[in-house]
């Protein structure tokens, strides 16, 4: 690194300015009254977005591929272009009221880095890549994180291309419309290592007031459905010893859903989010209730422990209440443990500026968790205001925003390598 | 009594099959295909059993008066006709899925009334009434109780004449429209005692395996609004220190609205019927959290400490933990005792026949509690099948029926007395 950084007496570091001027101009397409984007996967809009984005890639001699899922490669040259590419990326589609920086600011920061290196005149040994991933929201068409799924090998793209939105539209006619079906077959392109940088979507940083999260890892989840059966009765005759009151019986699991999660600090979670009571009528005591249940930890072990927790505790209940209750588990993310040389990589860029910086863990799922699976992956999280995002008033620092890019070119050049530079 | 029990060395009865063909003669009328009924009020249907009602009347001799919010007052003559009335009655609307019983009962065990003492030739001292009150129900126009709230001046005629169905159309065209509004000003009519025969409802004499509730009273009610205001967040990201959980806060107040119930027993109530949860979605922490609560009592005193004492925890609740919570109380009946010599008169039929009894008060409003307001009131309850009503389901056992028509006719006589008898 320090030829690299200190050649010239200055560090290497990217144009904050630039960086934030394209953020802007891209986040005007699906612009939205209050300040956020709508542009959802594979509309007019993204078609215009993505245009935008090739054109930029264009402009810094990159060179443009797409996949048959419509995932896009922009692809700076190596000395060595023979080795595989170190990558960095992320989407560009967005929630319904989405900000301007999930996902953006991982695809431009990466073409940032480009163009400070093109500035430069630095050739770095490996190739380069800057991707965009198809349909990382979901929002339009399920699964989430599509894209990347397909090229992990996690779905088939027949069977995502057949999925549809609610206007009955299939991804397959939809990217045609739009004109990104690739002729690439998804998965078959070679990665050396990939990086992310993001928006942390939580309020750790800016709780802890650091400036840049060191990704060790993306939090697992066990998703649930939980019904509890009881008697529908009327609320004013039924007294209280002859009730079989279900929300009651689920008030108590909901509850140890959140004490589970404060048994296994620091990365445990628990949240109910859905509830849906029946019938819901002010005087009539709830007959059935279901709800969701999603438990989370960065070590599967932990989280398996939880699982078991929530299955005992549920079992209890219902035989101390009498009332039939039903878990399913219906969604199962292992924890994804990045690869430690790529975290060092993060921690080393950030040093280099002298970032604060803490460990973080994801407890969102990222493009960069399917990644994982085929190349060394990593992280850079950048605080965003009050840890919200999926909200048209997601907001992030400028200054923040070009700490985390900074981190991404360095970490980028430790893995890809310097060969050359004018000047 | 003795000489109307026991004159002829046999009780004086009510002819059980007569009242069960009746009700199920009745029950065709909005029959529907799971055995129940659906007869709206002021539909077609409606005035069907409207008029079979009244058709069964005049058979037995009554003379009919409507009133202008179309209750139906069939007339006894007594042999003091001057003397205020001793009335039966109850409703014949149902629910939209209703039963046989629900109302239809307490109308129909007058009339086997009123045809036993014709088959007996026995002249009451004072006249008899049997009534059908409008609307009961509230299912097509709120409010419920709407005929005998307006009779016991709790509405005003204008106002419940301009409600409207779902379809727009008003209580009083659709009165007009069947021929049910009557010249007699509500309310301007006078009442000596009134006695309202009904299933339970609830399972309290199941439960006990009693024939007969004799009931003291009607639960007061207190409905609130309660909303909970946190922070919604994504699970994943968000540490479990760093959130404000609405449902999380909720179902702590919802845990003691039961648990205040069971400090004020035997006649406490407490029920959490309604939940709505923000935006109550699987991976998002919980931001707003509305729900009721429904407190209930017999004693007025007891259930104003209930009411300072969800105030006081939702208090209590807010300060610890941070989050905004509001109450509002939207719904207030007081308890309404019946009156003593008509719970008396109750007991004292039930002794006559060696039905097994018990106390019981009502939890569901009946017209008798806004007929308690103008005159001595009280009320038979008869067990219905696990406690079900407001159910196609809804189901009694003709034995049990006709005991509580044996206990109106004998209530009645001790109020109305008897004059004079053939044979």
């Amino acid at each position: 690194m320090n030829d690299v950084v200190k050649r010239d007496g200055t560090e290497i570091a990217v144009d904050g300015a630039r960086l934030w001027a394209s953020l802007m101009e891209l986040a005007q397409i699906g612009a939205t009254p209050k300040g956020g984007v709508c542009r959802l996967a594979l509309t007019d809009l993204d078609k215009q977005g993505r245009d935008l984005v090739v054109s930029w890639g264009k402009a810094a001699g990159l060179t443009i591929t797409t996949d048959k899922i419509g995932n896009v490669f922009m692809r700076r040259k190596g000395r060595n272009d023979a080795l595989p590419p170190i990558a960095c990326g992320s989407h560009i589609d967005t929630q319904p009221t989405g900000g301007k920086f999930d996902g953006n600011y991982g695809v431009l920061s990466g073409l940032e880095v480009v163009r400070t290196l093109n500035d430069r005149g630095i050739e770095t040994e490996a190739p380069l890549e800057v991707i965009f991933w198809t349909n990382e929201e979901g929002s339009r068409f399920v699964p989430v994180m599509m894209g990347s799924g397909v090229f992990a090998g996690a779905f088939s793209l027949e069977s995502v291309y057949a999925a549809k939105d609610v206007a009955g539209k299939t991804v397959k006619e939809e990217l045609e419309r739009i004109g990104y079906v690739g002729t690439e077959e998804p998965g078959k392109h070679p990665m050396g290592a990939y990086f992310e940088a993001h928006i942390e979507q939580g309020p750790v940083l800016e709780d802890a007031d650091k400036t840049i999260g060191v990704v060790t890892g993306v939090l697992g989840l066990r998703w649930y459905d939980c019904v509890v059966k009881g008697m529908e009765a009327h609320a004013g005759p039924t007294p209280m010893a002859l009730r079989k009151d279900a929300l009651q019986v689920a008030t108590r699991i909901m509850q140890e859903t959140v004490a589970i999660a404060h048994r296994y600090p620091p990365y445990g979670r628990g949240t109910v989010g859905f509830v849906q009571v029946h019938p819901n009528s002010r005087n009539v005591i709830p007959g059935t209730v279901k709800f969701s249940i999603d438990l989370r930890n960065v070590d599967n072990e932990r989280l398996d422990t939880m699982d078991k927790e929530i299955r005992a505790f549920i079992e209890k209940t219902s035989k101390e209440s009498g009332l039939d209750i039903s878990i399913e588990q219906v969604s199962y993310f292992p924890p994804c443990p990045f690869e430690k040389g790529c975290i060092e990589a993060v921690a080393k860029g950030a040093k280099t500026f002298g970032y604060s910086t803490m460990e973080a863990v994801s407890g969102a799922g990222h493009d960069a968790v399917y990644m994982a699976r085929l190349a060394p992956a990593g992280m850079i999280f950048v605080p965003c205001k009050d840890g919200i995002s999926h909200n048209e008033i997601e907001d992030a620092k400028p200054e923040h925003l070009e700490a985390g890019c900074n981190v991404l070119l360095h970490a980028m050049l430790d893995r890809a390598k310097v060969a050359s530079r004018k000047g």
